[in-house]
């Protein structure tokens, strides 16, 4: 098993763990520290090593920041972990503040007094971040101090260990693009840029650009290291070279040099002395890279990580990857609805054992190296919590008349899935058909929809949501994330919402996943991958338009459905997608599991 | 009449006024002189004696840009202008490039020798565009300057004398809020900007702050001006106080000082001299005034013109005078359908007689300040651009076959109208009607959209666009923009449009007006105005939701849609509307008017 169903958040040590802190605080003379929940890569998840902020707080979201004082302290999470934080924290302790409301910035700004000495880590805030705590000390009269060593793992006694895991070659046959002619690309948008070289922290960034995968992170295949390229096509890789296996090293170029990880602040002040103009992605970047090139008499460049968007157009190879991982991964689902269907109305299942049900199904296609993410498995009220995590604590009995969501996906090593099926057990409410069906109505929208070069999610997101807003509701997420290829599930820069400003282009992954919440009573999401397809000509048409290619392939529960919502294209589109399932899943299926797919794939 | 059909553009004199234009080049030693379609007030509009652009090229566009160095010019227009440029413009002697495509900063700094000396006027040039021509120029090698007196003045004979026309009071009864309490949100907000006062330019801010209304401006109800706006509320304007109407001096506070024009520079430096923290909107303050802050050691406070918001959010008088001056404009238009419909088959009628008869019935409601622009008659092929202007050189008859546009509106003193509709004569083809239906189809969608707080235009976009782009179609211009109140009809911050960032809040009026242009052929657009409405709770609802409310009343023409191509809720949208427009309008129509509006405004 991948999941585990373990409660880690340790609340109850926080008080003894902040006392710590303090007196570590007060031996440096700190009067103020920030605890990121992030490590020195800046990736958007991280290994137990670094996992400072639940050590502390007992928080085991995956965003957040606590800002600690010798008399008070806080926490700030985002709109999806609200609830969560005050049941994991002690918030005598940690005052919760919502970060849109109560930004930390401004939250520091009022609580200290002129003088104080605010101590962070340079590797765990990013260039971005820092300018916003310098400028809001500044207006306090306080100062920003980085610090060398982090005064939590001076007192964290059993702090784990750092990964160190193998590093596995990504073969071009998956890959499609070697790694020379990647960092090709990449010099020539350096010098594009102005830059002589850049930094790459983010892990997936660094995966994608040598065609290497690790394990150093849970869920995502990635290895932690730092890399210097130059717009000559060099590069260094900071990696124990000990950890790469054979194949990996054997399929890099020879421009590609490894050094050892501890030399690589040394190694980047020494390129910075010569006047070299690096780029930095202050989204990214840790401030102690920006400060390290500016500090040597080194140039910044600010723009984006090179790789992101390269690595985010998936090219043929790995849409071809795709489509296979989502036909296999496709099948498991098909015999998890199937099984479901048997199995959840006889009473007796629980959220544990259908997630547990649902790893063994993707295991038994012999290709799972992971799972994407730990599996959202709700049943009933906890379906209103879109990152719903079920522990052996919180596991419900999947009832009859409830909603179950399940959220999920694979890691193959030809691409990686995200998934979500509602599915009811026994009847529905008239409600709930309702939801469900302007929630379906606006992912169809989006699946549907043809659209001209330039355009970005935020231009697409109010598809997904009109439905929903015409009867009085929403849903306080985004629609649609980024996926990467054997990487993370949740990659930039295109996102379908409010703030994606990046236009979709041919090879973007995206999920669509539009839904809906009813605190205390049942949750709704509905999701599918969709890849951003080359212009095609429309037949009558005069421009040339972009298209997403649905990648998931799994029924949608027809019994939540009320067909008279629909128009004629949504049940066009629903019927033809349930014909291609058909098609495409059923020389896979057996028996009983092969039966329940052509009923769950019939035309409404 | 206040259209005229004259060609005022003279291309022939180019040449002879260039040559004078670079002879005073020379006399002051500058290598290149940027001549932009501006004033020292940079609103939208100016009046004859600003129009330096088309004194020197002949380009009579709304926005525009020329770069004269000594051997060769350049002339810069934004998409609406390409066709236009050619067309007014000797190419030979100016360059044509498309503003997107080439920008002027990036063309002046591949086109200027190092150590060149590039002149501008600095009070011609917005802050921000004079920080892209400065960073050009360093690129470059070259320095940029401001010119004390524009060369164009001094060569420009017969130049127009600067505009001093009365200026009259907007009473509070149709601006709804006095200007004491306009001055005391105007300081609130200065305040917590961390200003101590702020400089307005833009006409239509002075007009809304000082609640008056002028016509220094053709179409545009403005009075030329500047103003300096203390944090303590106080306020000085600067303008020739004999020019104020008794009425209008009597409505002012006493906070509010007259002062002479010519003495507005000089203040300004006295005022930034104490040190003073000056909120300068560098998108529309002309750089003239950000140095004139920064060299007489004021602070630069950046921010946008804080008037922008509360003048787009109409307050309840000024949505109940749009209302009215909507149903009067509504009963206008649609005597003028009605006399269309009876004539045009007639043949006969060409685009001048159109707009002609058009602006005679808006003045027969008695109630005509001005037209709001000039109205865009275009038949057949000139619907196909958008922008079109009838002259007596291009004015084309109205044929049998023919497709009609007419986008026109009208400044009456309790608001601004602007209405497109593209009427038949005879029978259309099926291309026409199936394009009609789908720009329909987005104007509608717009127009039934709910949506929650927090929705931008840049969200909202796409909904106008969705049916077009189904079928392999789009159009090249922003679906909708902001509309003044008995101001100017283009109005900021908000639009309906990629670009569109600015939320959606309760009183903005924007215009919806989505089209498509078959080059040669014909064109399509259909526009209503609409209102932001307060979040209402929609029966059976969650949450609150914002949403439209259409002010524009007149029929859209029926002969012209595919009605199989519309669906159940674009069809019940239309019929009611229609209803509404029967209603309201035909009390004030007799004998065929009104026979022709009920057969125009049956159901479907």
């Amino acid at each position: 098993m991948f999941q585990h169903f373990d409660e880690l958040s340790q609340k109850s040590a926080s008080a003894a763990r902040l006392a710590l802190l303090r007196a570590e605080m007060a031996r440096r003379g700190l009067d103020a520290f920030l605890v990121p929940r992030s490590d020195e890569y800046q990736g958007e998840y991280v290994a137990p090593y670094a996992e400072r902020l639940s050590w502390l707080t007992g928080f085991s979201g995956s965003a957040g920041l606590a800002i600690v004082l010798a008399d008070r302290a806080a926490i700030f999470v985002d709109g999806r972990y609200t609830v969560q934080v005050r049941e994991q924290v002690d918030v005598r302790l940690f005052e919760p503040h919502d970060v849109t409301e109560e930004p930390p910035y401004q939250w520091l700004a009022g609580a200290i007094a002129e003088g104080a000495k605010v101590g962070f880590d340079p590797w765990l805030v990013t260039a971005d971040q820092a300018q916003k705590f310098r400028t809001a000390c500044a207006k306090a009269g306080a100062s920003l101090e980085g610090v060398a060593e982090n005064p939590i793992d001076a007192v964290w006694a059993d702090q784990p260990a750092r990964p160190a895991n193998p590093v596995a070659a990504q073969p071009l046959q998956f890959a499609g693009r070697s790694t020379a002619d990647k960092l090709g690309d990449i010099a020539s948008s350096l010098t594009a840029a102005g830059a002589d070289a850049t930094v790459l922290t983010m892990p997936d960034s660094i995966a994608w650009l040598f065609n290497i995968r690790g394990s150093d992170i849970t869920h995502t295949p990635v290895a932690l290291a730092y890399a210097l390229i130059g717009a000559d096509g060099s590069a260094s890789l900071f990696i124990d070279a000990d950890r790469i296996e054979e194949d990996a090293r054997a399929s890099l170029p020879e421009a590609v040099s490894f050094k050892p990880p501890g030399g690589f602040a040394a190694a980047l002040a020494e390129l910075a002395a010569a006047g070299t103009a690096v780029l930095i992605d202050p989204a990214s970047a840790p401030e102690a890279v920006r400060a390290t090139v500016l500090a040597s008499g080194g140039n910044v460049v600010t723009a984006a990580d090179p790789c992101l968007l390269p690595k985010a157009k998936k090219n043929a190879t790995e849409l071809q990857g795709a489509r296979a991982a989502h036909r296999r991964d496709g099948v498991a689902m098909s015999r998890f609805l199937a099984w479901l269907a048997r199995e959840a109305p006889k009473g007796g299942l629980d959220e544990i054992a259908v997630a547990t049900r649902l790893e063994a199904l993707r295991a038994e296609t012999g290709e799972l190296r992971e799972i994407s993410f730990d599996t959202i498995s709700a049943a009933g009220p906890h379906a209103a919590i879109p990152h719903y995590h079920v522990t052996t604590a919180s596991s419900l009995k999947v009832e009859p008349g409830a909603i179950l969501l399940v959220d999920s996906g694979a890691q193959y090593v030809d691409g990686t899935t995200d998934i979500t099926r509602t599915v009811i057990v026994g009847e529905p409410s008239a409600e709930m058909r309702d939801r469900f069906t302007r929630v379906l109505k606006g992912m169809i929208a989006v699946s549907r929809l043809r659209f001209p070069k330039g355009t970005t999610g935020a231009h697409v997101d109010a598809l997904a949501r009109q439905a929903l807003w015409a009867g009085g509701f929403d849903f306080d997420h985004g629609t649609g994330h980024g996926v990467g290829s054997y990487l993370s599930v949740h990659e930039g820069p295109a996102r379908i919402s409010r703030t994606g400003h990046t236009p979709l282009e041919p090879g973007m992954i995206l999920s669509n996943e539009p839904g809906y919440y009813k605190e205390g009573h049942f949750g709704i999401r509905i999701e599918n991958l969709l890849v951003v397809m080359p212009a095609t000509s429309i037949k009558g048409g005069e421009r040339d338009m972009l298209g997403f290619e649905t990648l998931t392939l799994a029924p949608i529960d027809r019994r939540l459905i009320d067909a008279d919502l629909l128009g004629p294209e949504d049940r066009a589109w629903l019927d033809a997608y349930h014909d291609r399932v058909a098609r495409e899943i059923s020389p896979f299926l057996e028996a009983e599991d092969l039966a329940w797919l052509e009923a769950a794939t019939a035309p409404l």
